[in-house]
């Protein structure tokens, strides 16, 4: 999306508030704790995350929680470029997070950021990625309440990394666990595979193509909440396959759980110029990370409600029914391929796609 | 303190569970999201971690929590060296969060770590900052839940990186806010400062003293659940005095509750062989950070009573009554010196101390 398409209102404005004349690029003293480092919370961090929470810049935030399960999941940050098709490492960081929540069942209550800065990092970087993750958040429906800033030498860091940790709310009757996968169950994913990876790989390899290869980063909550809604526990699985890709997070379940995994190779969704780019660039698309896509594994009887559930969803309209859990093989996963035969499914080992995420 | 004085039970050996012979450092394979990466956090981040929420490696983890307020907090670390007198950077990065926490009035109930890890790290220097965050996390009485592991190419990182965030349960009767603070209150702090900026600085500036100045990297949510727990909400603020020293809290504290603050300078405890060091390095103690120390203000009538709750704790017998909350001067801290004069103490501007937390 580009900047044009940005809705106006709620959302911190274009202009970087710390302006060029001022401070060009992130320098030590912004990670200080003094008086910069504050400058650049107030007027960077706080203008483009204002919420309640954030408001009293203490130590930490403090929530009103119910009673219950709460979820909470943390990931760093280190994807380069820092900017890429589809996304950069703002709404990347606000996304992978939200979805690591969705997939423990968990609508997202709030969100921290960290920062870890590079000297000479131009603000007007920091403040593109700033704003592209208040975007995120707002659209995502959670707020960034707490967060922290660290700068480092030039040379020692990569402009820019973030770590987010979020907190959410596991719904009653929601049980979703690797573990849950039973004989039987069937094997959803929600859209087409291995665009983010590509995407990222296109921008580091110079490759250009017809149309751009977009990633797919979003955030996944509420089509996991539409499907949580309708089918509570028949949901027994989610997984996003992020970092190693679709084949890792299957093999995850299989050996989690101690079942088998049969899927079909033609079923799994995968856009023509993502398959030649792979081609290209010598990648396998089921090891190719994903970062707006999920697994669901649920209860046979609830397979076609489900595969509507996720159709109906704009994000998950190319959905699809790729396999179901057998007893056979526990711990391996099989693949029929487009071609007839079947063929083991392996978890990635050694090096793949590095700063993918 | 030495390895030698590790307690044996239920903390992970000295050897690094992935000898030399098999991966001498960390490659960017590890952090891919194949095998090696299952393979560094299961021999290594599930060993030393090892807890039930841990256990099932799922994206998150879900945890039962009460009703009421729920203190957010996350920090990175990007201290240099990793290693210093008095701790590390995976000590430092569990007792900074846990007293951000406890700063909140929370005590807390879970921690994440994520980790930006450099190629060619030495894994067996990750093997002994996972094992210090170990330690650190059982003596605090808090479990590390939930991760993530990224590795970033030779150059772009500088060995590793730390988030740690943290959540915890705030009590009832508990409201601590810098805004809280009232003329008539009194300004405790709880030991020495200056200690774990000085330490750093020594090392990174290769000076010796007649004994090692050592950080004073400290988990203090012992220390303020018993001044809250026997004073409750007679405990106004509380501030651990990190990056930006004293100097930098006090001031941020006025600023919040629009209040002056008043300190005696020779009630602040600080040590000969640190104020000898200042000196040499050129540096004003009160912007020196410190990671074991709290500020405490309080109502006038409790201050006695608190002084001892702290002097009756191993991490505050140096504790000292030093100043009080005025109605003058509002958002403005001025000290009384050793001379005699009066001084205004100003928010630390420019760069001071990098890399120090």
């Amino acid at each position: 999306m580009s900047d044009a398409q940005l809705p106006p209102a709620g959302l911190p404005g274009l202009q970087c508030p710390i302006p060029r004349s001022e401070y060009p690029q992130v320098t030590l003293a912004h990670g200080g704790g003094g008086r910069l480092t504050h400058a650049l919370i107030e007027r960077m961090f706080l203008a483009a995350f204002r919420n309640p929470a954030l408001e009293p810049l203490h130590d930490g935030a403090v929530l009103e929680v119910p009673a219950g399960r709460l979820a909470l999941s943390t990931d760093s940050y280190v994807v380069s470029p820092l900017f890429f098709p589809g996304g950069d490492i703002g709404s990347l960081a606000v996304h992978g997070t939200v979805n690591d929540l969705a997939m423990c069942g968990a609508q997202p209550l709030a969100l921290t950021a960290g920062f870890v800065l590079e000297e000479g990092l131009p603000m007007d970087d920091l403040w593109r990625i700033v704003r592209s993750m208040a975007r995120a958040a707002k659209d995502a429906g959670v707020n960034i309440v707490t967060g922290d800033t660290k700068v480092v030498d030039r040379g020692k860091g990569d402009g820019v990394f973030i770590n987010t940790t979020g907190i959410g709310i596991v719904p009653e009757g929601v049980h979703i666990a690797p573990a849950r996968a039973r004989p039987g169950d069937r094997v959803l994913l929600s859209g087409r595979i291995a665009d983010h990876g590509v995407a990222i790989l296109s921008v580091r390899e110079g490759l250009s193509f017809e149309t751009t290869i977009e990633s797919d980063s979003a955030a996944l909550n509420g089509l996991v909440g539409a499907l949580l809604g309708a089918l509570g526990e028949r949901v027994h699985v989610l997984r996003d396959p992020t970092r190693g890709g679709m084949a890792s997070a299957v093999n995850e379940i299989a050996a989690s759980a101690k079942v088998g995994l049969r899927l079909e190779e033609r079923a799994i969704p995968l856009a023509e110029q993502v398959r030649g780019a792979c081609e290209i660039l010598g990648l396998d698309p089921l090891y190719v990370a994903n970062e707006g896509k999920c697994l669901a594994i649920v209860a046979p009887g609830a397979a076609e409600q489900a595969l509507a559930l996720l159709r109906a969803h704009p994000l998950g309209r190319e959905a699809a029914l790729i396999g179901e859990v057998v007893a056979d093989h526990p711990g391996r996963v099989m693949m029929r391929s487009r071609v007839g035969g079947t063929r083991i499914v392996d978890m990635l080992s050694g090096e793949q796609l590095p700063r993918i995420c």
